[in-house]
């Protein structure tokens, strides 16, 4: 049988030991472990006969590495929205690289990208592992984010400056872009800068990457605030809970927070388009629900029911990062149940909860702190051998390299057909007639 | 010296022995202790040479009960919004009257006033130590709620088919008025019931009561929302975070939370009305700070600065429970900030956080909770001897009987003019040019 | 290349089909999908060339079932020590019967093992969607629970009574081996009777569960623990806060603890035998941290140094369950330190935290809700196809089905050479002098 | 009517204008505003008509001040056990100084008084606004603490060599006692030092202290680890969830969390002896109790029972603070009621929960945060005008100067013969039988 690993993109053959050689108890990761890439047993005995397996590169130290660790200059930047542990994945670094590696020189760029440009007016950080030793008891980023690209070429010009060998990138799929961006053009200047990301979603959208750090913490803060609409719905005749998560594409904070939470009656998500009005459809289903029960409780991700927000013909918006302005489908749906009831004159008490900001700006719960750990660390490593326009990510319980170009190619998304979803039908008892076929 | 004690309305003389007399260790409270109405040292000596000291009659059993607990039906009703502890006042009010006095008739009216009409559609539950023992861990009310008055007479013919001789009313203004009226309806009928009201204000806006029950809890939740918005300023470049608290008339909630917090720079509440444009105002304030800090937290109750966002001529609007609808000063704020700042040219980014239900609908805090199990006790041995048309109040550190129509003269709110406003500027470090004289 | 299932007992051929046949939506797991047992590429080259890879049954709902829902009657036991989460997972099973299956007899026995047996003095409780709709709000088990093992015959007598066919049992390794000692006597008797096991186990210790539920909430309250250790330590000269943790032959607990935390500075497992005096050993280092630091963290599993606290010659001692009793390695740390620094009279303050009950009581977060839900509705799903002495495990992020012979055949340990033990090395940049060869 | 102001000790008269004054809003209290001591009616009126009525300074900003603010140093040392609100209290004095008179010479002494000897190793720490901005995040005292009182003269030495003016001390009984021998001894050389002590003591056992910071916040943590005793106790057969908490001879906490959780069956304080043998005895009771509801939660202060602990003849031993060193009653209990159950021949199942520093290492709740803000403000106020040897009590909802003699006289106890008592021993339902007379 042949095994094929996804190939990462290097800047060249290690030239140095690595200064966990000779230390003792140090273990390393061979290039050529992998974990594998197919998952379902026909895939794997297709393959198997086929042109083969696939596998990713095993995260982890490695005992040859590209840079010499003496004067060595690394970067880190976050960017995009907040995300519980991005201070985690930040200490993980400077303390993986400070610690382990001796490297001291470590700069901090402040508010994303927009700190990281040629003309920049806000300064790096310095960083070492005493400024970083308790940042991960608070929430947000020490150095600050923004959303919105910049120019690759004025980026560089920011990197060769400082002199920097190493930029870790931490965010979304535009950073990773960004990374991408970046990556290219200095490969196309044969500049020796490494770019390592670390993928950030609190939707956990990224495709290679299982879990992303953040999203089970997040899910915790949902089901809290699932229990508060749980008790105003139950506090009022025909009282609704109504609540908007996060999720643009992807409904994943929604669903898992129902699945977790077990007093949601309604789960709406970008994935899978429902139906408002008619028989069988989302207000009548709501009707009847609260003719039995008294109350209601929903839960809809921000992303879903778009196609009805949307007036028709109407142009989308865009934000800096280039990502769609999306209506207000918590409002649009409080608006509508409360006209509807109007109309069948039958009382309902709406309350509606936006919790927005509340859920990501928390501190990272102790799984996603050790996650965030280990993303940290291997990033470094990865970086540390001149793996660069990569990712780390995670796959089977494992932590994998990942090509950013792969990672970014589509968004993951809630599969309709599989049984995160089913359960989700199952454990709310809402009907498919409610959902477009 | 005369003391001067507040009377409290009574159905009669005492004619029954309670029956804690007799058990071990029951010890009682006479009608004669008072607890002291005056504050002030000069008050109290002028007052002392003057007509004498007014004294509130201090709250807990009494020896002598009006009320045969043998086949006494009691009543209770919960009413107006969600509110921490809920659960536990009816606890504490079923374990003190079937515990202690053996009455074993209890009713729990659903959905407040609403349920408690001659012609209502909801029957009451029957509440007993057994299925209310586990209640207070969970928020809102198992009662369930409503706004909005009802009849009296219509309420009083309910409790006369249903026999109801005590009836418990947990609420706000609103409800205390509605639970005067009832009172009032039946002294004018000669029927031997007791009205005794625990007064529900998430606000903490009511007289002689110092704190108010769950406004703890609230204050707690604020507090942890401030961190939210706290790690979203700093997150981003000239961020804000903006959080809108509850508070119609009062701004108690913004006011502790932001001292509790020690992250807000501006605190707005509706007793002081703030100046936004021009010199000195709130804007060229949030940009100087913004210049110097590169990140502001500001907390605004919902009552704060309405004068600023109801058009000129515009007439107000009014709830079921004859309530002012508020516009939205939260979401007008983040429109004016943002406006102003694309004005001057200075990047902004308002992270406005609306926590609304989220605060309201958690369990009790420890503090609440014992409170409230105070109150509970306090209120059955103040309906048992028969007295009515009063309120468990806080005065001094005691539990204490209030009439309702003294505590609902007028709403408790903050006085600028007093040490915890002027904490709140101190703290803040916002200015006086800000805020009209 | 072939492909090796993993059997599963089962009592017969399905007989039946689904209720979830021919239901909107509903999609079924085929009996041959499988989840890859190996994991390491090397592994699955080799045995992709020479016998064929391994794989283990899918869970998840089946076209055709065993048991005919109608009048089928069900039961429910836990055993063993508590463990967030046991609460869903019951309340998982009896929803997933009563809504989807239709069964509505379901009995939920007491006190574990013994009140399964023919003459147990405890009633079991009827269960229903109703009875346990809000039970997974509380800590604990509503069903209770016992240690210890209880004949089988006299299990399958009490069974019969009560003509339960399909017992799920919630419990660790010895409720496991009582599991299937049940169903190998009642295969010698032919009974059609499954057994199907939900394995519990707070310290992690069971193969092919990659985690075991109630594991994550464990980790969260042992990080909050260590905060609370690290607030002491540093609050007094030479502070030093000492944490023992459950982990009777597995530090899971413990390292992911340690590495959550962030704040360990010494990190103890029953895996890797320590070093205690001597030049090297755990109190000279202790001794070298503390004139540096001026405090220290230390984390130790309750099996952690059992040879250093046993004295020669004894024998030891053992639990109803079997499980040998521990000596306790937190009071013996903690003396010997004081002792270690009297002698060189160097001042220590040593604060001990013994958590013991208080991590494993409190209710499930969010992450564990949702795995408990899951593995509940599989664990019926299997029992209803007549698959018995197996549990519900997980592979590569699938729930599977194992034998319970293979899943208790050994403990599942932190292999020292491996990730997870050399990640807690490099965190808490303790020295590997410290720890035997 | 006569008015006598309880009298407070100043260095002398006061010479400068508080920086205060001329700042927009100021407000400033008379030196003649006083609380109220009396709080019952009777005494009240006694008092009234005999000598006059006794009132306490109202602390608060003066207009005049003792020190001239530019070159003043100050001091603050943190003694004795941990306290939820320590770091609270440190950022409050610090801010006060710092931003509103001025003061920027703030010296942190490390470790309590044993570093705020002439000889220290310590050195103290060099505090400001800036790096005390974030401390009250975190529990514990970023000075650190210790046990134990140091020669009045070696202290003062001490603060003359760095020329700290004010001293405020932060902690109970002892460290006031401490904090009056240096007030006394500095008062004999004539020196102008001021010590002015904020009051710490989780026990809630300081009087003219109404409630003591920290308190609720550890309320709060012993309701919550209730809970878990709860769980431990219901889920197993006779399950006794036995808890010790803090309380050397005030039975405060215990009292608190008890009515707080609502769950306890029966509740131990050093104030109210109970009776553990014989008939109508504790154990007797727990039997009756067990045979009755399957399960039962005790609540235990750590000095209650102590002459039960104690072998006859046994002599006390103390700590270097001089409290005497406390038998372990958890411990003895947890072995008497196994040892009374294996003699009648009951199965019992005890779950001992001793949750120590837990409690007391966590930062402070938003309530605590609030009132650990006025005291350190009230405090600085209070050292600015010379005032010594006192400390900030709280009466009647205002904080107040004290005499430490005055305070430190006696300890506040339970009294058995009032609310709080009677409450609980209704609440819990348990018998006065158990408890000597």
């Amino acid at each position: 049988m042949k095994a094929n690993l996804v190939p990462i993109e290097t800047l060249g053959p290690c030239k140095y030991d690595s200064p966990y050689l000779g230390r003792e108890g140090s273990t390393f990761i061979s290039d050529q472990e992998g974990v594998l890439y197919e998952v379902h047993q026909r895939e794997i005995t297709d393959h198997c006969e086929a042109g083969g397996l696939t596998f990713f590169e095993l995260a982890g130290p490695r005992k040859r590495i590209f840079y010499n660790p003496k004067n060595l200059t690394c970067g880190i930047v976050t960017c995009g929205g907040l995300c519980p542990g991005l201070n985690n994945v930040i200490r993980a670094i400077v303390r993986e690289l400070n610690e382990h590696y001796g490297v001291t020189d470590i700069l901090g760029f402040r508010y994303g990208y927009s700190g990281l440009t040629a003309n920049s007016k806000y300064e790096p950080l310095r960083l070492d592992a005493d400024n970083v030793d308790e940042i991960h008891d608070q929430g947000g980023t020490i150095l600050g984010s923004s959303r919105g690209a910049q120019d690759a070429k004025s980026i560089i010009k920011a990197l060769l400056r400082r002199r920097v060998k190493i930029l870790f990138t931490v965010g979304g799929d535009g950073t990773m872009k960004g990374a991408k961006a970046i990556a290219d053009y200095k490969r196309e200047k044969k500049l020796d800068i490494s770019v390592v990301a670390i993928p950030k979603t609190i939707d956990n959208d990224i495709n290679y990457v299982s879990r992303s750090f953040g999203f089970e913490t997040a899910v915790q803060s949902s089901m809290d605030i699932i229990e508060n609409a749980h008790a105003e719905a139950k506090g009022f005749p025909n009282g609704v809970g109504l609540v908007k998560f996060m999720g643009r594409q992807s409904g994943f904070i929604a669903a898992y927070a129902t699945l977790a939470s077990g007093d949601v009656n309604y789960c709406l998500i970008p994935e899978v388009p429902f139906i408002l009005d008619g028989p069988g459809g989302f207000l009548e289903s709501l009707k009847n629900r609260l003719k039995r029960k008294l109350h209601a409780v929903i839960v809809v991700a921000e992303g879903a029911g778009q196609e009805l927000v949307r007036k028709p013909g109407e142009k989308a918006e865009f934000d800096p990062s280039g990502n769609i302005k999306l209506k207000d489908i918590g409002v649009y749906l409080k608006t509508e149940i409360e006209k509807y009831f109007e109309k069948i004159k039958m009382e309902v008490n709406v309350k509606y909860i936006d919790p927005s900001y509340i859920i990501r700006s928390v501190p990272a719960n102790s799984m996603d702190s050790y996650y965030c750990l280990i993303l940290g660390q291997c990033a470094v490593h990865a970086g540390m051998t001149g793996r660069t326009n990569m990712l780390v990510g995670s796959w089977n319980d494992h932590l994998i390299h990942v090509p950013i170009s792969m990672a970014t190619a589509e968004k993951k998304r809630v599969n309709p057909e599989r049984r995160l979803w089913k359960t989700v039908m199952e454990s709310t008892v809402q009907s498919y007639s409610m959902f477009r076929k």
